[in-house]
């Protein structure tokens, strides 16, 4: 296997089998990204000079100094705080700024002895349905999602193992799906969003995509994700799965309808039972309700914007900003409340399997690299709190990958891993997609 | 009047009418400052020459080119990010440190025309219950309060007009209390709290202090805190209050007693009809809940910190922290699920009042500048996310202010302004305390 294609836990045992060091692989990723940049465009920041510099230092290293990170090379969404590159949200008015500190996940990453290796392309502010001109790289004429577009399409491109993302309503989930990725959203909160960009507070979540199950646990550690319970590992013979919809199945197309029926399939085969669950009526208005929640909330995180520098904003964003001075304050805390009166409700129902199964996306990622897909599958999960966590492995039209989330409740964060960890191997041999990359 | 004692306000209309010019204003403020620092200790951070030079570039705007903010000086709590001085958050874990980009707080007033300061104490990170060495100007002896401590007793002793707070249980309506000002914590998340300390994202709010409600007025313009219904003047002659005492109301000392005694006094004195209102049994646990998401969440906010830096947090900072490993989740999820249950409650029986009216401390400070004082009374109304606006004019003990706090429904912020305009002037009247600064 060539070196970038290797998952950061594969790299990380090589380093500590002294059969390769940081500086090496470090050098075989820029190699990658140099062939692949002018197709698949998924960075908006990486300096080969100080990539090497920093795998030089950890090199470096005694074994007792270096994290339980080591070895793990990781592209941030630049929409979260760095401070040795820029953060420019993909947005002119980024253009002469900078936060020059870590936000705390990229803070937490680097004391664990991880490298970060630059900045990812994002939609405007994570915030816009417009992508950022990145390219989907299993079909350079499709959108890769968003708005953690570079993440999803780097970490698939085989230029770095692990990227980070946020998700206000499906931006980690449906990327991830779009690009054939791992994509992981944990409970809202679980991990702490201080130093990324605020779209709407009850929503913004912070998470990651990767090539692996293993990978994911390893960043989820280091984060100190935690269930009440420590998860015992998921035997499927004797899982529950409950296959739910969601109250905007109607948008499904062919291939997302095709990786449900195969998914549940599988896991039938492999001896587990799998119900089809609905919703109770009262999930029914929940895309309403997050949909006020995302403007009510974007006007106040983007009114800094708009007072300070409204020629920059797309009129997209104008537009999201300028609902401060007009949504209902009434329709928001309804809204506010009703989502919240839900949230107990999706644990219980979630409580009572192994894992809910549900779709990714409404389909493989859309041709034309302007729109970085629909998101109306994505958005109840994100408003409900609850941790979400894409495994790719089916195919839809054009051999492109299509993905299934399996979602849990609350704070079993650690559980959801441990069911990705039985369930992704399994859709990923039997569920119809390879990636080519 | 002395030019350091006047509101922002005024400070305008005398620059509007060109008898006074920023220039002069900040020099008095400066002398101000320069006699009793050595006393009070009310900044982190405050550079005299940068100040008089940004009051000089104010003061050769063009009238049409100034904002309606100018004329306004105003002192931002040191757990606020500013472009152009450090943000310490009184901890040496920010010793070397700055984020070098304004809190989207400190942005907005900027592009309105507002002359930031300078930086304001703060307790530890704002979660800290022991003082950063900041005297009450009322008695030195006894402590500002906390965790707005510098804004608070900045405001109240004449060194600025107007001070930037925040507030995650009683950080901005205690230390107004005990220092004798305005403080005003609006509806949760009304203003965006990007670019402030997280301590914990459900609860954290921002708000300022001022000497008048004419000053609160115009930042909450400002801010784009807005209604649904614009408001109309309150009438006290045929205006309802509930005076709530709240579950913890068994810790209310001498002074908070005689005030709300008082307040009502006053306010049956102008026609009002005040109404002794319980609440229901179902916020008696609310205070358990709020220190439960309190606990949970800064496990998580800390974490940061924890991870990179450990030994740069006191004790009671890593007890905090050290959270993030132990504290229930389930417990958390009911808390937030109960207190969630209780916002839409406490929104019907606000909405059945003109406002609220409850303590905004358990008594007059303390003595001794260690501690901050006891914030119980305050949490409830910050987890349940309603605007509070502490109005000052009583005395308690050793001829120290106390202040009572006005509440209503989220959402309703302009509202509880002009319930303030109409109160404030007669509680400062009547309510028995004067300030000698």
């Amino acid at each position: 296997m060539t070196l970038h294609a290797l998952t950061a836990s594969e790299v990380q045992r090589r380093i500590q089998a002294n059969t390769l060091t940081l500086e090496e692989y470090v050098a075989a990723l820029l190699a990658r990204h140099q062939a692949r940049d002018h197709d698949v465009r998924a960075w908006a920041y990486l300096d080969p000079e100080t990539a090497t510099e920093s795998a030089r230092r950890l090199d470096r290293l005694a074994p007792e100094e270096r994290g339980s990170l080591h070895g793990f090379v990781i592209g941030v969404k630049d929409v979260i705080n760095t401070k040795d590159f820029p953060t420019r949200h993909n947005s002119s008015y980024h253009a002469q700024d900078g936060a020059q500190i870590d936000a705390s996940t990229v803070a937490i990453l680097r004391a664990n002895g991880a490298l970060i290796m630059g900045k990812t392309t994002t939609a405007e502010f994570a915030a816009a349905s417009t992508g950022p001109g990145t390219k989907n790289p299993h079909d350079l004429t499709r959108s890769p999602g968003g708005s953690s577009s570079g993440s999803g399409a780097a970490v698939a491109d085989l230029q770095v193992p692990i990227g980070l993302g946020t998700q206000t309503i499906g931006s980690i989930a449906r990327p991830a799906s779009f690009n054939g990725v791992y994509g992981f959203k944990p409970t809202w909160n679980a991990i702490s969003s201080e130093g990324q960009k605020t779209s709407a507070p009850t929503l913004d979540t912070f998470g990651f995509m990767s090539r692996s199950v293993e990978d994911l646990q390893a960043l989820a550690d280091v984060f100190a994700l935690r269930d009440d319970v420590v998860p015992e590992r998921v035997q499927l013979s004797s899982a529950r799965f409950a296959l739910v919809r969601s109250p905007a199945w109607s948008q499904a197309g062919p291939g997302t309808i095709a990786a449900m029926e195969r998914g549940a399939q599988i896991l039938r085969e492999a001896g587990a039972t799998v119900d089809e669950v609905d919703l109770p009526s009262d999930f029914d208005d929940i895309l309403t309700h997050q949909g006020r929640i995302m403007d009510a909330e974007a006007g106040v995180a983007f009114f800094k914007e708009y007072s300070t520098a409204r020629a920059h904003l797309s009129d997209k964003l104008q537009d999201l900003a300028a609902k401060v001075h007009t949504s209902s304050k009434k329709e928001f805390v309804q809204a506010l409340d009703k989502v919240a009166s839900l949230r107990p409700r999706i644990d219980e129902i979630a409580d009572g399997y192994t894992a809910i199964i549900t779709p990714s996306a409404v389909d493989v990622a859309p041709v034309g690299p302007e729109w970085t897909g629909n998101s109306i599958l994505n958005g109840i999960w994100t408003a409900l709190h609850v941790p979400v966590l894409n495994v790719p492995g089916f195919q839809g039209e054009g051999d492109m990958p299509v993905g299934l989330s399996l979602v849990t409740s609350r704070y079993r964060d650690q559980h959801l891993l441990q069911v990705a960890a039985a369930v992704g191997p399994l859709f990923e041999a039997k569920g119809g997609w390879k990636s080519r990359l």
